[in-house]
């Protein structure tokens, strides 16, 4: 068991502690530990960096909670955005009876994910904007709040030594496409009560003014669609109900036909109309096996892969590679998303296929489509001159953004000396008193998911194969004679990623070297670990003269 | 040699040919084949995909070229951009003889490329703005355009069918840092003379509007300077004289020293300063090695690195181990550079370091202290209403700035079947009667380079580098008797970027079921082709089960 932090002079100290999505986009984390209660905010995933080679997935390394176990009273959930449920599957199991708090729409999402990784020992409960809930020494209250996924929620905490608010994503929307706009209200009272410290969502916290409303989509839509023949193809997140709401709610306008195409999008948009977020006429619908019956001019399809990710149904429908549609000639596409960082290339190259294939195509650089779920600099210092906190945290957002965001609380009139910019594993500790100071640093990586093993890959791993990707690989078997120590026959080579033709002669040269080097007289080496290592810095060297590249030398050496 | 191609009813055709630099940003080539006569305009190189694992530059594919190697005139250069000149190293060794056009900085800037790679074989020679060389049947003018390098050039080509203009990279600037425009005079006169076909840069073809003077480049320079007592730091291309003159002019109006730190940035300072294309009192220069002996508040830093690149100057100041400069608290840096397409996450990288060590940074998304060197969508409209062409070919474009270019000719009323969208190896031929058509396809890939090899790497060992990098390898030395089959010793294995732990059980799992399957009596295989087949796929097939990854597999058999 974990020793008590911090300890006030009357009573245990708070402390925040962000696990992810501080100085990083992606795998929201955030624990709120009093005394012996925990609560969590969000446990996200983010995929991997380039740099991250075969790595599926990145989920928080919860070692700290881990290590306080018994102490964790409570998973709350803001939306369900994989950014901030997607590390659940991986890190519940770890914590059997743990309840998880969601909104209906969000649970609805979470019931998949439950099925699918089985996980039913954590009960899944209510927590409805409005609602408030008891966890240990501290109650839970979510509050509406807009973004690209109806019921999303911040969090306001009241602990002992105060209220705390956690934003989630958010953006104020004054005309959401659902009606429900922001609840202005509770934030307001929050901060007519004395709000101890914000942390607020800095996503945008670079962009100055404010994010336009859902609702300007819906008429790009329509200025698009007016007067087409041809069908026209939408693609957007899978997860952003409200586009899906706005694609129906435009194509009806001129008569058209949705069809959803996508497994994930069909999921999301089937959920989301059991559960009543998503309203269509039923003649407004079709099913993908029967496009083929409505004409061009009344059809209009729903489908993911606006990033541009290659297995989605965008990008395999301009590479014509689509079971059910194919991308020609006639075709108008929106690309309803602007591409996240680290997708430029994916997306750019999806254009340019549809293009070639003769559709025209509205993206982010022509027409504006698409717009953040995220708060520009306007709606953040609204945030915070709602809310008037103490202590400042920006969370979400790279090391720049929370920076940004920083500048902007200061500009509003947070003390520069109660806003903490911080890093993943930095606790912030809140005295009873009503001081706040920085803890020591606690272990907050990531946990690498490849394939079915989680956390099992790590740097070396990561670093082999990249040092395979540069280069290559150089495999020599060397078989010798136990006894003498002579090379019984010519050395084997296999290469990959280096060279086209196993005839190079390149190949025969590494070959004749090791023989050489081996037979020299005198030279004749019985312990096989020194005779590899002559082996793999000779031949490294050589092939780096000979060729400027460093492959993988695996010396194997065989006695007979 | 080649056949003639086309061949009008009276005379030869004309043939235009990219090799490179449409469909994609970079290495820029075009060829222009009339009879017995091609002239090359730009050799550039790109930077590899980030698919294209350890690739180190990607040159066009000169095949077409090499196969009429006798017609082959002249390479006239636009300006001494890597992605304009880069090629010539890899390319001109094939045209021994053939001489090189280019203007005076552009020929100094070459320089330094023929003396390390030894080009001796290529003459170089002058083609100033406005001067005229005849080459066979053809002649080219050299026109000044705005760009952000000096001197820089599009060329006018007559021929016997009529002129072509070629823009190279340009933007129309007003009021340019060297006070010389574009030869807006020249263009005009053209386009009364009448312009057979415009081909035409189509980097910004998406970007509505004009691009703005780099002039205003350097008001943001004083903004930000203005009342700083710390060092200013500004990052930047080292090409991009123009830049490092307004960083001279700016430091120089608040008394700053400027220090210019970074090879290629020190190089090209030089020459141009030695040319007289940078300009600069004597006293407002200091050295990189004497910049401690000045008051920050008197020193600014001219550096390379704007695009995060991970070995230049300001990202090794943001990590601190740079060896003249280390960036902290008081440090002011400008990022003078928006992100290339493929850079974001590394200058997004070095911006959070500069952050994290505690300087104040000015980047693209927070000031404009970067205008790019290429004309949006009313300088596009401009040349074409200049120039006034028969045909249009859009170039120096991924495809669909070609296709939004194609828009922007059509709006200015070029017809648009007179409108070529093409991709690289996409020959236009033009009759002698004034008519022109796409002909037949010719081979124009990418040649990659690699340490010293120039087109040895090629799809199988960028295809094996992917599969070695997305899951590792797996290797198996089995030892069988010659004659009976049977395996001597336990199955060895080596593995790397799969497990991180040579202990981990599935290594000692895989290497029974190896030795079981080979043990089998009555499953005796004597031929070893066979043998390792059904290693690989046993294997392949248990490891995917186990663990849903997919490790390269490499079965070495070795007879005793």
């Amino acid at each position: 068991m974990a020793a008590m932090i911090g300890g006030g002079v009357d009573g245990p100290s708070l402390r925040i502690l962000p696990l992810g999505g501080v100085g990083e986009i992606g795998k929201n984390m955030t624990l709120f530990e009093y005394g012996d209660d925990i609560v969590v905010i969000d446990c996200g995933l983010k995929f991997p960096d380039e740099e991250m080679f075969g790595i599926d997935l990145v989920v928080p390394d919860v070692t700290y909670l881990r290590q306080r176990r018994d102490k964790v009273r409570a998973f709350l959930i803001t939306h369900a955005h994989e950014d901030h449920v997607g590390g659940l599957p991986y890190v519940l199991p770890e914590f059997p009876g743990v309840p998880v708090y969601a909104s209906t729409l969000a649970r609805g999402l979470l019931g998949v994910k439950i099925k699918e990784h089985k996980l039913y020992d954590n009960p899944l409960h209510a927590l409805e904007p409005g609602q408030e809930v008891r966890i240990g020494a501290m109650s839970a209250t979510g509050f509406r709040i807009g973004h690209s996924i109806p019921d999303a929620m911040g969090i306001a905490l009241r602990t002992p030594l105060g209220t705390i608010v956690h934003t989630g994503d958010f953006k104020f929307d004054h005309t959401p496409v659902d009606a429900k706009p922001s609840d202005f209200h509770v934030l307001a009272r929050l901060g007519e009560e004395g709000v101890l410290c914000l942390l607020s969502d800095s996503t945008r916290a670079e962009n100055p003014g404010y994010t336009p409303s859902e609702r300007t989509v819906g008429e790009a839509f329509r200025e698009i669609m007016e007067g087409l023949e041809g069908r026209v193809i939408v693609a957007t997140f899978a997860s952003n109900i409200a586009r899906v709401q706005q694609v129906f709610d435009a194509a009806s306008t001129f008569g058209r036909k949705v069809a959803v195409i996508g497994r994930s999008m069909e999921q999301n948009t089937r959920i989301a109309s059991e559960l009543g977020y998503l309203h269509y006429p039923a003649d407004g619908v079709v099913s993908k096996d029967r496009i083929r019956d409505v004409p061009d001019g009344q059809l209009c399809i729903a489908t993911t892969g606006a990033q541009g990710e290659p297995m989605a149904g965008l990008a395999r429908m301009a590479n014509r590679d689509h079971r059910w549609v194919e991308v020609g000639p006639g075709d108008t596409v929106i690309v309803s998303a602007s591409p996240i960082p680290g997708n430029e290339e994916y997306v750019a190259r999806t254009i340019d296929n549809l293009f070639k294939n003769g559709a025209n195509v509205y993206y982010h650089t022509i027409k504006r489509a698409h717009v953040s779920g995220h708060g520009s600099q306007e709606e953040l210092k609204l945030m915070l001159n709602l809310t008037r906190p103490k202590y400042f945290i920006p969370v979400h957002g790279e090391f720049r953004m929370l920076v940004q965001h920083g500048r902007v609380a200061a500009e509003t009139g947070v003390e520069p000396e109660n806003i903490f910019i911080i890093e993943n594993g930095q606790p912030i500790d809140f005295q009873s008193n009503g001081t706040a100071r920085r803890g020591p640093s606690v272990e907050a990586g990531y946990v690498l998911v490849d394939g079915l093993s989680v956390g099992e890959v790590g740097d070396v791993v990561l670093r082999d194969r990249r040092a395979l990707a540069s280069d290559g690989m150089f495999l020599v078997v060397v078989t010798v004679d136990r006894q003498t120590g002579n090379m019984v026959r010519r050395p084997e080579i296999v290469t990959h990623g280096f060279v086209t033709d196993a005839s190079d002669p390149l190949i025969a040269a590494a070959a004749d070297r090791i023989a050489r080097s081996i037979e020299n007289p005198g030279d004749h080496i019985s312990e096989i670990g020194l005779l590899k290592t002559q082996i793999k810095e000779g031949l490294s060297q050589y092939l780096y003269e000979q060729t400027r590249r460093r492959p993988m030398v695996f010396p194997v050496i065989v006695e007979v």
